[in-house]
């Protein structure tokens, strides 16, 4: 069966576009490493970090497994034991390495996994080039899974590099140092949003996860959003007026976990000598009032909006706000930057793309209708849905053709090594209706 | 300000009844704890557990809390140190005893605890007889959610000391030990419900939780659920081909979980030489397998439904069906037995209401609109809205006039030791609109 | 077989004596119990603490299971099932309920445990007096190996229920509350003590544990050693000049304990608004200055003696001070009281037996020559030989009958739960002759 | 104060000879290094385990702290933030980076750490040469004592870098390949050794460590003692036979240890299809009986002594039998293997030095009069002396000039990476004496 998500569409028939796209995405992870030593690269930090080295051969082993050794015939696989060390989750296609003990292997080098992405390549390059017609069909969707797959994962590699980075006494800037300061931004005014009878979900014109399907009707009550993302200067006020220590702000599971992790600001801030800083992949400097607040949990997300009296947004008021006010931020690649950009504050939607992936209060759950993919390739989306929390927007470290409206990406509500933050909708104030009952 | 949850309702103007049914609630408690010994109502066998004393205790701390220090002047309160013993988490009233050391505290004695409840019983039937009409308003909601609260109590109790008598190798029968037999119910049929733009939550014509408001509208896809729960009939099919050891089955948590606690069948059931057995509150005995299946996890539930090819309810299908057909099972005081009922099978709508709480796909999120009532009072559901699964109702171990078509209940997906079971919901095939794009 | 331990002696041919000493020592057991109730007696606080009841049925199973069981043709098993759950550690017996978990049995009751003491204690005592005398030669050591193990679970109840006890906010005074107060006692002089090739160990004259076997010769060198153990007064000093705080003064592993625990001061101590009280069994009183500092581990008694410049004694040296100067303190019966007596400084020696236990700096380990008894009893003490720290003296708990110059006690070093404290040993300053090496 | 174990000796006075010894021991340690990849000097395994790459830079940071920073005044402290870093664990120097945390920092990399090296060395050498003789009095001590830390570093970098390389699936062979088999060795005898009032401990005319001194006198009783240690074969047999599942045979600490770890071999031992393998710094090999069976816990090598109806020996048994057999097997830098040795079993005194550390019955305790140096190279042996079991003898990863007869080594009875084994010693079987008593 063709899964909906991986069906056939017609831009793929230009083999050379195909071939020039597989190559982009490729070259692209290896940029992403240009700063890092061989030993940023082994290293695990908590076991929802990866080594860099594992993103690049698990990528890899993805084009190799679902790929070169299904269609190509001459195929010879680079080591037949890195199936097991690379695999991540697909319990379909065998047993795996232990997550939290990737960074226990000392081997393959990554010199060894650069020569395991090479003959990778060149063997799907050659596919791509030569693959019969007749099997193109089934090629081609799977290509683009890969291709997202390795999008995705530039992502996670970024963020787990800076979490590694950022355990240092005095952490690397890895990625450059000219990060400039940017004033606290203007007051945000809230967009009035008309509800009703909407539809969600993707409507598949494009490539998309399945977790997006089916595009399905929801119904909406009229909603107040805000015009930008919280920002630095804004969560600061939240820090400085005991946030933190007031129970009555705090979800019940945010509360335990907040006190057993004894969190008391966002995950890269620093307190040195009364002064702010904030770790980013361009170096410690002082923390800059005008970016969006990030690295922040759905835990701290919740208080900050129960603090200011509002709620989190929907995940599909977010993807209303999206379809309509597609306001971009930095993106992965724009201005060689890997860090959200100054808000400008104008009133004006902002940012409703790139910067921050922004928390909702949505479970993540399947649409009306959902279901995976036959096959190993099925397992990508569904068997997360419990215990974890939506986003939506992308951040500064997607790459722009990698998000779209209906794009749901998740987390466990404790996660915030992401670059996450949060933009806030306004509480319903008018329930008098149900007073005088 | 009066929150809708507590709003004031003409029955409360005749006191009598308002005293009779104070005296029910708390005598029922009493009731419940007939046939244990003083060391059973001690003991603590894991966090989530807390023991009988405790919440004798607890329950008598609200109503002595929230009503009889507010409103009685003359009130004595009986011993300063329960508060902070006592205190469930309630943040704006105090500091906890932590709640994972309940088991750990020798004293006060059952005793002691049994004097407590007469004391400020004897207080609060006082006002609800003497107090002037002027504070009877504020006074009579209060009184109601006491009542509401320790009827949830009664059915915690029970699960708390299920788990705790369950211990020993040879477990006690503490609530008499007659329960028959019942052979495999007949299959069960798919009852077709019909979608559209539905109402979901309370109108709020008697007392409700907070969680259940406001009244909302949704939008419903026409679906198929089952006539009746999973029997253990069932569910033993299920153990028996391997369900526990197929990765495939299961969510990423639940295999996670699986395999950390090495489950492979329902909590209670046991294999001893190769006959299965079930521990039940009226002794160990053989496996039944026309009862319905209880004691599992979300995590089971979505396994078994993905097993049978099909999927969980959400909890608006699962509301919508109890407005249509709110058909009864065992409930708390049912023939004496605190046990799921036999399943009859005869196709027509069955034990929607009563015998196993059932899970559904749904996170436990706020519906739009929501807010909590003000004050201490308020840290009764809101704060508990991240990473816990709805189930819907009711159990053999919960009060008829406790359970209702909008009550939403909800647990961490891993928790089994309530009476939790499931209710399959066909899943949709039909996606060939998207096939062909 | 015969062991040394558990040889024949004399006096166990009157069986009137014998059967007198074996109802005294069951008697005296149940006098401890008269002031805990029920709940008291189930609770398990921390996997060393066994619940009161658990002692009550383990010192029974002990003569059940090794006398009646063996011995009496007609004696009828109370319960097979107690087997599994009194045993302690006998591995050859059988399979154990596991130690942590005692707690969480509420059955059998404190009732059903009780019953099953007069049980076997009747069955015993018609064995005392009815065996014939070609049996009694096995019997008699056996009997007397289950008394002086009852008089150690004496001692280990009282502390156990002192750590139950002392959970509560508010801890009870369950064994009378009329402590009374005693000034900081006079300096302490070192007393000198000739060394020598000296015998330590037991000469078997009367019963004795197969640890203290076989006598034999050691090299001691003279030593200097103080009067009388170190005060509540003199540790004060300690505690409030930063001795928790100071690594240089700590074992390494003392070090990682004291912050992974946030050690400050003796288990019972309490600082309340800046005032030390000490939880006694006698309540919760203000901290006596001229009392024995107690409950502390062999870490907190170590850091003490360098912080004085000194050091903890050997065993060999504690034996050595209680052959020749056998001075008794308060033990288990004297007074009423169970806690550590006033010290009176007088400079003679003081409170070489009873009191608290002396930590030494002796690892536990076999005498040379040491061998366990054959059989299921031989696994009392060897197999406890392996990181644990000698204590020697008794304690105001231990039977004055139990305690000798060669009794080893012996707990791993972070234990502070028994009656434990400390003598101080003079540091030999003279390594001159190594100097000019 | 110059303290004996860091006393002036003549040799000293030769300071090319000085330079000479310092030069080779730090060379040796980057022969060790020679086969491994940065990212397995990057890499640790678990808390007792530090990377290579710490390793290289720690022994670095002692000559800098003890020994640059003190006598030569133009020292140019490399970077001020390695004292933090690599400070092991001496208090008194200042804060260290957490233990098990060290494999989380990148940076500095291994590059770095080698001109670390490089800068420490050549001023080191250079104050060698210039130091005024004035000050060489203080310094030389210190430099041994660095040289011997080196020393002692480079078995922990050898047993430390094989735990990390032995995780992989497929381990690779990093000190080249080419281990010869050798036969199950002969019976061995047991020598009967002379006891008596004999002495223990550094007579100092040498280097020794602070926790060899003083030489003092003990009591020793005859003994008898294997000629060589127990061998693979001989263990393998105990394995066969069930000697991990039989509780009687193992220390109550022990028997814990081995079902919390599912211990079930020595640590390297694999098996694989019925063939009995054992990872070695030479690669994964089938087992090979003739070689001395290594790192083995004390439990094992205690459980082993039991199984055979034997003892460990004590510390004091195995210096008498260094003294008078100094026989020697394997140490660093023999035939360039870092493996033990074929056994001969010719029934003379065998591998008494090298090959395997020997597990003794002693608790690792201060001698009589020992005191540790003052100042922070004090913080050295002393602060260790408790919880841990002393071994004997050095091993293959031991450099021949840093073991001697008096050389104490110790760890907690549950450790295993080390090259640790051991020699049975005859239990005495007379204690007739005591029998008739």
């Amino acid at each position: 069966m063709t899964h909906p998500a991986l069906s056939y569409r017609p831009a793929y028939d230009d083999r050379d576009v195909c071939l020039d796209r597989f190559r982009q995405v490729r070259s692209d992870t290896l940029r992403l490493i240009e700063g890092l030593s061989v030993e940023d690269m082994q290293v695990q930090t908590m076991p929802d970090v990866s080594p860099t080295k594992w993103h690049l051969a698990h990528v890899t082993w993805f084009f190799e497994t679902f790929i070169a050794q299904r269609f190509l015939s001459s195929y010879q696989t680079f080591n037949p034991g890195f199936g097991y060390l690379f695999n991540s989750y697909y319990e379909q296609v065998g047993a795996q390495w232990p997550r939290s003990e990737r960074g226990l292997l000392s081997r393959p080098t990554v010199s060894e996994i650069l020569e395991y992405r090479a003959h990778v390549e060149r063997s799907v390059a050659m596919l791509i080039e030569t693959a019969p017609a007749s099997e193109w069909g089934g090629i081609a969707p799977l290509l683009e899974l890969g291709q997202q797959h390795e999008r995705q994962h530039q992502e996670l590699l970024l963020t787990d590099i800076k979490h590694v980075l950022s355990q240092a006494p005095d952490p690397a800037a890895a990625f450059g140092t000219d990060l400039e300061a940017a004033a606290m931004p203007g007051d945000s005014p809230y967009l009035a949003m008309a509800g009703g009878l909407v539809e969600i979900g993707a409507n598949h014109a494009d490539f998309v996860f399945d977790n997006e399907l089916p595009r399905h009707k929801r119904w909406l009550e009229d909603f107040e959003i805000c015009a930008r993302p919280v920002s630095n200067g804004e969560f600061l006020e939240f820090v400085a007026e005991g946030g933190y220590e007031d129970p009555r702000l705090w979800l019940s599971d945010g509360w335990v976990w907040l006190n057993d992790h004894s969190v008391r600001h966002p995950l890269y801030w620093r307190n040195s000598d009364g002064q702010w800083q904030e770790y980013t992949l361009h170096g410690l400097a002082p923390l800059v009032p005008g970016f969006p607040v990030c690295h922040i949990s759905a835990y701290e997300a919740a208080a900050y909006a129960e603090w200011k009296g509002e709620r989190l947004p929907t995940e599909a008021e977010l993807e209303i706000l999206a379809r309509h006010h597609p306001a971009e931020g930095i993106m992965l690649g724009d201005n060689g930057k890997i860090h959200p950009g100054a808000l400008a504050g104008s009133g004006k939607p902002e940012s409703v793309f790139g910067d921050v992936w922004e928390w909702t209060s949505s479970g993540y759950e399947a649409y009306p209708g959902y279901h995976p993919p036959d096959g190993a390739v099925g397992e990508y989306n569904g068997k997360f849905m419990s215990g974890q929390q939506v986003l939506r927007g992308g951040s500064c470290a997607t790459e722009r053709n990698h998000i779209r409206a209906t794009y749901r990406n998740f987390f466990p509500a404790d996660s915030r090594w992401q670059f996450s933050g949060l933009r806030l909708a306004k509480r319903t104030r008018s329930t008098s209706s149900l007073k005088s009952a």
